[in-house]
Parts: structure tokens; C-alpha cells; sequence
């Protein structure tokens, strides 16, 4: 769902060919070891392309800004400036109901489920990962929510609809207690909504 | 904070002595080799009497019911029995700050956070456990919670409120997003209580 991951035909040709399959790969791998090494927001753009041997002005160019070449490198499931534009944004009074519908519709992708749940999984487990997330979510996912509100405290708020997102993929799919891991999408939809309704608007 | 974990002095010598230090562990390991192996809902307080070379009653004499002997070999932090007692019966229009209370003050003890974060990691990454905390979870604790409310829905009600809980943790102490993490509880109580009261009584 990354728009960074079909990068456009190659160009020009300048050291390795940034458009290749392998390039890619060797792209991704430098990037991962970029921020495990460094955290999200240390990480840089001109370490990344050094290491894979690419030229910067290139790696911007096929991979985009540094939070599309971090989604293509964790193989992130969700977009989260796509998430603001479509989801957050528009009208105010019926945001909850949007991004209830939205979390559950994701999750019924079998493939963006599996890589969400291995993400929650490695970052409860590994705290390199969990600090890595939590510098991504801050930088990319936090601040461009928040803007967008008129309450107070819309970090933390936007934090606490978070909380509430990653907990119900626990307690539904990791832990999967019943009777919420049957529970369908009608059901779920208007007991979340008003809970992420109030997170956002204070309504 | 479990009421199994300091069994009264022993009164009889059967077989192995009940109340002996070294006899509490080989029970509490032969409880943990049975909950794994069957689950929560099908192992039985006989087969772990009979592994640990204690008779059965004295096994519930100085461990009590399955749900005790659980907690205690689990080093669950909380008492399902006693969060129900203490903080869903009672006053109806108030219950969610009580259990935001709870939940808040649970966590300023490092040790039950501690306990309860390893709990969750466990849980994240091993089916066996997820496994077993599902089992304990239904059986003990939602069911225990349901038949206090007065809702639709009241078991699903539960587990979603749950699911808050669990992803509160996960947010704020294992990814840490700012500022949630150093958020005090008095700024978190009001945004949480709405969330936990709509959820309990609908309201």
C-alpha cells in the first residue's frame, strides 16, 4: 500500500541502477540497517545511499521522502499520510465512525493483517523496534493527526485512539478472545466508533 | 497481590507437605507443564496434584480453585476476583473512573508492570500462552465482569474495554510514544473514564 514501492523506470545510470530488483533489495537492506542503527529520526537519507551505494539525489527520487523509504523498508501495511488524507481529514463529526470502519476493513486484508500483527509482535519483543516505531509514529503518524484536530491535547489524544487500534488487534487476533474475535465489523463498528469520535473531537 | 500465594501453615503430612517451600514450586512447575499442555479450560487440578505427588485436596486446601493456582503460577499480577469485587460492582454511573483509576495506579507499582508486561510480550509472541491467557480471560475474568453489567453485549463490552487496557500498555510503556508515555494519571484519568464507562454500561 506504500506508495514508494513501484518506483518509476529508471532514468539515468548513475553507480548502481536504482530502478533494479536488486538495487532495491540492497536499497531496503541499507535502510533497515540505517534506522536499527540510528532510530527514525537520526537516520539520514545520505547514510542510507552511501551504504547502498546509490546516489542521494537518486534515492529521493525512487524512494521518495524518508518516511516512504522507512514504510518500504519494515514493509509497513499502512500509509499513514494516506490514512490523514483519507480518513482523518473531511467532515468532523463522523471521523470516528471513519477510522472504525477503516482499522476493521484493513484488517479483513489477510496479508496487511499478518505483517501488522508481526510488527506489534517484534515491537513488544524487541526494544530497538519498539523504539524505532515509536519515533516513525510520533514524526509521521502523531503529528500529522493532531494537526488536523481542534481539541486540546491532540497528541496524546491521537496516542490513546492508537492505544486503542494496537489493543484491539491484540485482544482480537493475538490473544483472541472470544466473543471478540468472531464479532463482525457491524458489530464492532458502532461500539469503537464513538470511542475514537471522542479521542479526536472530544465529542 | 494473589490471595493464593501465601498458603495458610499446613495442618497435615500427606505425601509431599503442602506448605513447604520446595513443594509450593514443584506445584506451581507441575501447574505450568499442565496449563500448557491442555490450556486453561481443560486442565485439571487432579493431574497436577498427581504430577506434583500431592493429593488432590490438599492441592485445593492450601492452593484453592484452578483460578488460584493459575494466578500463582503465572505470577499474574492481578486478581481478576478482586478487580471485580473492588471495582466493577459497586456505584454504575462511576464505574469507568473507577476502572481508569485501577488501571493508572496498578501501573505506578513497577513490579505488577513489570510482571504484566512480560505477561503481554509472552502472550505477543507465543501461541501457547495466547493460548492460555484466552482460556484464563474468558473463564475468569469476562465472565466475572459480564454478569455484573446490565448491557447488550456484555462479555464483547468487557473484551473491549480489555482490548484499552492492553493497548495502553503496549503504547505507553513497550513503543513509549511521547506524549503519552509521560503523561500522569490525572491527565489520562479524564480521557480514559468516558471510554471505559461507555463501554461497561453504554452509557
Amino acid at each position: 500500500m506504500t506508495s514508494a514501492e513501484q518506483p518509476a523506470s529508471p532514468r539515468k545510470k548513475v553507480g548502481r541502477r536504482p530502478g533494479s530488483a536488486d538495487t532495491r533489495l540492497v536499497v531496503l537492506e541499507a535502510a533497515r540497517a540505517e534506522f536499527a542503527a540510528r532510530g527514525y529520526e537520526k537516520a539520514s537519507m545520505r547514510a542510507i545511499g552511501r551504504a547502498a551505494g546509490v546516489d542521494a539525489a537518486l534515492l529521493h527520487h525512487y524512494f521518495g521522502t524518508k518516511d516512504r523509504l522507512f514504510l518500504a523498508a519494515l514493509e509497513f501495511p499502512v500509509d499513514p499520510q494516506m490514512v490523514v488524507e483519507q480518513v482523518i481529514a473531511g467532515d468532523r463529526a463522523t471521523v470516528g465512525e471513519r477510522v472504525a470502519g477503516f482499522v476493521l476493513g484493513l484488517w479483513e486484508q489477510p496479508e496487511v493483517l499478518t505483517r501488522m500483527l508481526a510488527l506489534v509482535r517484534v515491537a513488544a519483543t524487541t526494544e530497538q523496534v519498539a523504539q524505532l516505531m515509536r519515533g516513525f509514529v510520533q514524526e509521521e503518524l502523531v503529528r500529522r493527526v493532531a494537526v488536523e484536530l481542534d481539541v486540546e491535547r491532540p497528541e496524546l489524544r491521537t496516542e490513546l485512539m492508537i492505544s486503542q487500534i494496537v489493543g484491539l488487534a491484540m485482544a482480537r487476533y493475538v490473544i483472541g478472545v472470544e466473543p471478540l474475535a468472531s464479532a463482525t465489523r457491524e458489530e464492532l463498528l458502532p461500539l469503537l466508533a464513538p470511542t475514537f469520535q471522542r479521542y479526536l473531537t472530544g465529542e
